[in-house]
């Protein structure tokens, strides 16, 4: 059976928000799956002395543009989170404790969160939103914030972050189909054609 | 009549000269023309804090794989010239007295440079590779090299630079639709598109 594809993105990510949107249904037309990897895009960050977009001189306001109307070209809701960026720690841990007990759960959190950020523009950055995100979809609130400040939980999500940057992994959406790295949600196209034609 | 699109990039750009294969059938496949600008993309980095990708942390290693990546998609030669990078002063000089004298003849130049650039992998950052560039195509090396060198020229790559900073032009390549930037090969796509539905 074919591994995964792997995709790697932060929560406070537009791109990786738009990626969200479509990178399973590109790979079901496949017959492939995916295996939703959160990880903290800072530490990446430090790694490469970038730091967020919005906030970059020229560049920022080139991609807020660019979110919205990346967002309007195929009909999905965009707004900006405020506060922006966040650090998305909590949903992160809360991801990957579900993950453990129920994948399919975990990447219906995944979608909550990411619909919550930038569907209807409310940052997830702290325990009470991240649990708030998971009781919309019937996770006990309580569980998902015992889970958050579970050193377990945590020391899984740095395992990940690190085992992300250890990859190459520097930014979000980071997808992986068969070893083969693709960063941003522009290169969705090309990753459609890589699975079509098996590489070139 | 339609005013043309507006391509900026710097000669020293892997995904510009990617761009410059494409974008004048793009363009004329709506009927449109294009204005090639190149501008000195280093001056944009001042004003954004980047610099260039190819020798970033974890960034260079994976852009130099998308380059190659990108170029074999559609059938183009692609080589990283040596020394990489390198400052394009001597032929985008060139490119700007060649088109106030036969704007064919700038594009032609511009076109034989990036060929030498990236699909032979030789750099053009000096006026004797710049002037050898042009005789390759019919110019008159002791007129170009005089041009490179001449205050008038000089000003006016400044000029172009200068606007394409005020403009908001931080990347290479760059390309205004009707006003509406784009930045990034990895754009083309959504320009045809913008060209054939008029904007979204």
């Amino acid at each position: 059976m074919a591994v995964p594809l792997e995709f790697y993105f932060d929560f406070a990510s537009p791109y990786g928000y738009l990626a969200s949107l479509q990178i399973d249904a590109i790979a079901a037309n496949h017959g492939r799956t995916v295996a939703w990897r959160p990880f903290m895009l800072g530490a990446a960050f430090k790694a490469t002395g970038q730091t967020p977009l919005p906030d970059q001189p020229m560049r920022g306001p080139y991609h807020r543009r660019d979110f919205a109307r990346s967002a309007r070209r195929f009909g999905a809701p965009f707004r900006m989170p405020a506060p922006f960026p966040f650090i998305a720690l909590a949903p992160s841990r809360a991801f990957y404790w579900l993950e453990g007990r129920d994948p399919a759960m975990a990447k219906r959190y995944a979608t909550a969160v990411y619909n919550r950020v930038f569907g209807e523009g409310r940052s997830v950055g702290d325990p009470a939103t991240a649990a708030e995100a998971g009781a919309a979809i019937g996770i006990d609130p309580a569980a998902l914030t015992a889970a958050i400040q579970d050193p377990v939980n945590k020391e899984k999500l740095k395992q990940m972050t690190d085992q992300a940057i250890a990859r190459g992994v520097f930014g979000s959406p980071f997808i992986f189909v068969d070893g083969e790295p693709f960063w941003g949600h522009d290169r969705l196209p090309q990753i459609e054609e890589w699975l079509a034609r098996g590489g070139w």
